[in-house]
């Protein structure tokens, strides 16, 4: 799949490179000292699904313009300074095990970083000629910080219902996804009931690459998603799975879990994923995902066959099939 | 002089409570817990002087609009945003001496609540009909952080020149003040020239304010201050006072500073105090800050006499003349 994915991609390879030129353009500093931050910050740089958003949608709605690596560009930067900043946070977990100066001399680094990362974005954002973008971003923005916040305030909150699960990562995920999708619409000259389609194909995307990516964390194979596990138990993220879990399991076995989620043993993420495993939680969150992609599937409907609709279409199944 | 100050500053004081209004309005969330970070929050508002730099440096020029309030409420919310991040910093030194899970916990809520305030920022400047302020904001803020940046990774360099701090309190503090005083000239109407003028003062005027600073954290009185005085030298931050002191007391008074700076006794910040006063350095320092101040009341010359005008030039002399 991910070989068709490619080929299918093709057709917006050139506007993906001004998007690497106009990103290292932007950051650009005169002081080495920044350099040198952003020069490692590079190895956040993952699949660029956000720019590729943008452009394919931009593709499959009508014409690129220059606006569009320019948006594809500050989506990329809004990302990574989420992702730097998260790795604040989960430093700070790091450090309650044993803090070195080191450690807290990278943290500031990455306050900061992420701080000139999201500066920067915006700052590109507003050389386009109209402030359609950067006002969107901006209201996108606010909404990603209040779904970090609502993330961390359910913190430990074993009691947390499904609908708020589904609030805070259409918040802190999906909806960055959507305005990708809408701005691409939106700047190759796309009709607003093509625009709004997209922004749903986005945000029902993003919710669904969350649920997958919180089912992964809790079951799949550290070698093939190549990043920590279980690292939402740690952070006590009540995920889908666990929800479902804690509603809908036998007496004895949601107890259990609320136990393991409380306790400190070595062993709790091993012990949790045998208790989750074997019951329909998994499923159901896969059901959820799979239902979610299938909405974004049909927002396609009516736009005319090119490489990037297919391309499109192709990612949002790809979303859930993503190797465990 | 306080008194006097306020009086002139009446001559704003109808923007102001616009900036008061727009502030809340703004930051207002749908969850009731990010409202309650936002009122936390508040307990760092302070003197205001970003706005009243924007709305003052309008009214001195021109006439003021609805976009001077909109900018003025801009500038306070990216000074408040950087207050909240320095937190995070200051809290992280906190830490190394115990730390403790709710200390950790509003770690994170400050990252992600700086993160709130500086995309409510953008969000609420890219509603101005044209790109200027939200561009000039950007390369504004992405200076802010670039000296941020320079000041943590000369944290510890006793050989730190003056150049160097002067670039870094230039960046960190001084930008945005000029462009506080840029931008009220511009929407007032001011011509390049007038608003040349109004950029050179408020840099001026924020590199003095920031020398100021960092000498009151040195010698100043906790009690007059109102804030943990000291913290330069906890930092490992080198200031002006203690630059000069490097460089030019006599050898053996300079190794001292050295090894005092370098230890990690109780009395250090009291014996480096003792042993800076009696020196030239903070006389050298206030010298500095004293020309800066200067250049600042000469940028307002070619402005008519007003309130506003009258305003501008005692807050530039009330920079340097803040109580010890």
């Amino acid at each position: 799949m991910t070989a068709a994915l490619a080929t299918l991609t093709d057709c917006v390879r050139k506007e993906l490179t001004d998007v690497e030129r106009l990103f290292h353009q932007e950051l650009r500093s005169v002081l080495p000292s920044v350099n040198a931050l952003v020069k490692h910050v590079s190895r956040f740089r993952g699949k660029m699904l956000r720019p590729y958003l943008v452009l394919l949608a931009g593709k499959a709605c009508g014409k690129l313009s220059d606006a569009h690596a320019v948006i594809a560009t500050v989506v990329e930067m809004v990302h990574m300074a989420t992702l730097v900043h998260d790795d604040v946070l989960d430093e700070a977990e790091l450090r309650r095990k044993g803090a070195t100066i080191n450690h807290l001399r990278g943290n500031e680094a990455a306050v900061l970083l992420g701080d000139y990362l999201i500066s920067h974005s915006y700052h590109l954002c507003s050389s386009l000629d109209s402030q359609y973008a950067s006002r969107l971003i901006g209201k996108t923005t606010n909404e990603v910080c209040e779904g970090e916040l609502l993330q961390i305030d359910n913190r430990n909150n074993y009691d947390l219902s499904e609908e708020t699960y589904l609030e805070i990562i259409k918040r802190k995920t999906a909806v960055l996804c959507a305005t990708c999708c809408s701005l691409g619409a939106k700047f190759a000259g796309a009709s607003e009931h093509c625009t709004d389609g997209m922004q749903t194909f986005g945000l029902s995307l993003g919710m669904a690459f969350q649920i997958q990516d919180d089912i992964l964390d809790l079951i799949g194979d550290v070698n093939t998603v190549g990043k920590t596990l279980g690292s939402d138990i740690e952070k006590g993220k009540m995920t889908l799975p666990m929800i479902h879990f804690l509603q809908n399991a036998p007496h004895e076995h949601r107890a259990l879990l609320r136990s393991l989620l409380a306790s400190r043993e070595a062993d709790k993420i091993d012990r949790i994923r045998n208790l989750i495993l074997p019951s329909k939680s998994i499923d159901y969150a896969r059901g959820r995902a799979s239902q979610l992609v299938d909405r974004a599937r049909s927002a396609l409907a009516d736009l005319p066959d090119s490489d990037a609709r297919r391309a499109l279409d192709l990612m949002a199944e790809f979303v859930i099939s993503r190797p465990m």
